[in-house]
């Protein structure tokens, strides 16, 4: 078996196979990864992280394919993760996405990788989190995590990134646009994309009377209007990302972010490792047989909780 | 405070206060919480539960809407729960929904609940199976589990049903519908809804080729046509619904799905415990300088983890 130190300096001299089995060690548990995670956390701290959430159709690939590039054009390296919450059946949409982008993908600069939930508890946004590091230690300059927005994973999948752009698009519907309601407050830009089509002012109007209603914040989200496949307010919109980033820096923002990561982070792995150990301590036959017990109902789920915290 | 026995009475006469109460104790993790679950345990096991899962504007609360009426003509008592992943923010499309729902809403054969994220780890999956197994024990005759069908949540609330309808609808565009793949595996039967748009063949030869794709099912799940503001197709839908309850008991089905809810169900309450335990343990202060030392970076989440299961 590989062992952690092996995979250190390549991954840190920024190696991408390095960085994919890397990562891979943290989605499936490897024996190393605890060490490996110590090894790297000295030197993190350094990358940008933006967020993209929006539905399906609404363009957010193509937006990240685009700020990709203008990344790459000022000599930035930099790493896609392409969150996929449909993935533990059959993987889903993203994987299709990724295929158009083989221009880029092809650049030894830019990292693309699709996360997908491995059913482990909190599983997806611990991941998540675990690859940022990852590619941040590996001195990629921004990452840019993509998500659809729905599910509390993905919600704490937002938290953990500096800049959260929220990708709305005319005339898709108000169903499909509320039932983000929850992504909406955690927006730090709102981007109206494909506003060369109808309906662009609408949206707009929207995004004013939903800021009226939550509270007042500190930071006013702006809402850009970029026409991706056009390349249309890129430049704009990475201007006002790092205008968001530098306002964080002033205003002690940083530090609320890195807190807030560290409480979901701290919250994910103690669940997870205190389940792993109880289970540990109780073998695998009595677990068996308690969660056969629930299914017989000869025994309710608190009380076979109860028993196998006991051993 | 209240206790679990003064709430059982009620509770298993089928009083909605009561019922609203217990699942409110069930969500916020109330002191009496448990004991009421171990009370209640005894008398579950006569519901039929049918789960919906639909994207934003595939109709699928209109389908819920019909699906209970038509149930309610034949005097069955109809417990419906609103699975809405974006609530922990803010609220969010399913509010809306059901206040077009007010007619059936005033019918006191129905109970209706919206089931939002409290934050807890595995808490969506958990409240709903609460939730189902209250109105279970309240004498309710059928529960639908009405989800958006995306992230792991929602995946373990659909692997809670015994019936699991997927609902599709023409014309909605690729993309939307893609992103449904990892809901798609797990469905009973198939709906095909807004049934009177173009395209309805194209679905359901998608249907037909994604099937083909997946790996054989002793029960192959039928496409049923619905026009569910017309009322079309329900009564198709429910005999098919109860031809699959009738195929579960005949195959075994009933206990291999009641292991599946039993495993959710512990892995949820376990990881839920062992780290409040932990926790608790620990102490608030411990807990709160190891989060604060991973925002510093002086500590890996990893380490920090591991000192609090130390206490």
């Amino acid at each position: 078996m590989e062992n952690a130190s092996r995979l250190l300096r390549p991954l840190l001299d920024g190696n991408p196979r390095a960085l994919a089995r890397a990562i891979s060690w943290m989605e499936n548990g490897h024996a190393e990864a605890r060490s490996l995670m110590a090894s790297v956390w000295p030197h993190l701290g350094r990358a940008m992280v933006i967020g993209l959430t929006g539905a399906p159709g609404s363009g957010k690939s193509t937006l990240t394919d685009q700020l990709a590039r203008a990344l790459r054009a000022e000599g930035k390296r930099v790493g896609i993760l392409a969150v996929d919450p449909t993935s533990p059946f059959s993987g889903g949409a993203i994987l299709g996405d990724r295929i158009r982008m083989g221009r880029i993908a092809a650049d030894p600069g830019v990292f693309i990788r699709s996360m997908a939930t491995r059913g482990a508890l909190g599983g997806l946004a611990r991941a998540t989190q675990d690859a940022i590091d990852l590619l941040d230690a590996a001195g990629w300059d921004v990452v840019i995590v993509e998500t659809v927005g729905v599910g509390q994973d993905e919600v704490d999948v937002v938290s953990c990134v500096e800049t959260c752009c929220v990708v709305l698009v005319p005339g898709m519907g108000d169903e499909i646009q509320a039932i983000k309601a929850g992504i909406m407050e955690v927006a730090d830009i709102f981007i109206v994309n494909k506003a060369d089509r109808d309906g662009v002012e609408k949206v707009e109007m929207e995004i004013q009377a939903m800021k009226s209603l939550g509270s007042v914040k500190a930071w006013d989200p702006p809402a850009l209007r970029t026409v991706a496949s056009q390349g249309e307010g890129i430049a704009e919109l990475l201007g006002k990302t790092r205008e968001h980033g530098a306002w964080l820096k002033a205003h002690g923002g940083f530090q609320a972010k890195a807190r807030e990561r560290a409480r979901i982070r701290f919250d994910a792995l103690l669940a997870e490792e205190a389940s792993r150990r109880a289970r540990a301590r109780a073998g695998s036959p009595r677990v068996e047989a308690v969660i056969q017990a629930i299914a017989d109902r000869s025994m309710d789920p608190y009380a076979a909780v109860d028993q196998v915290l006991g051993y």
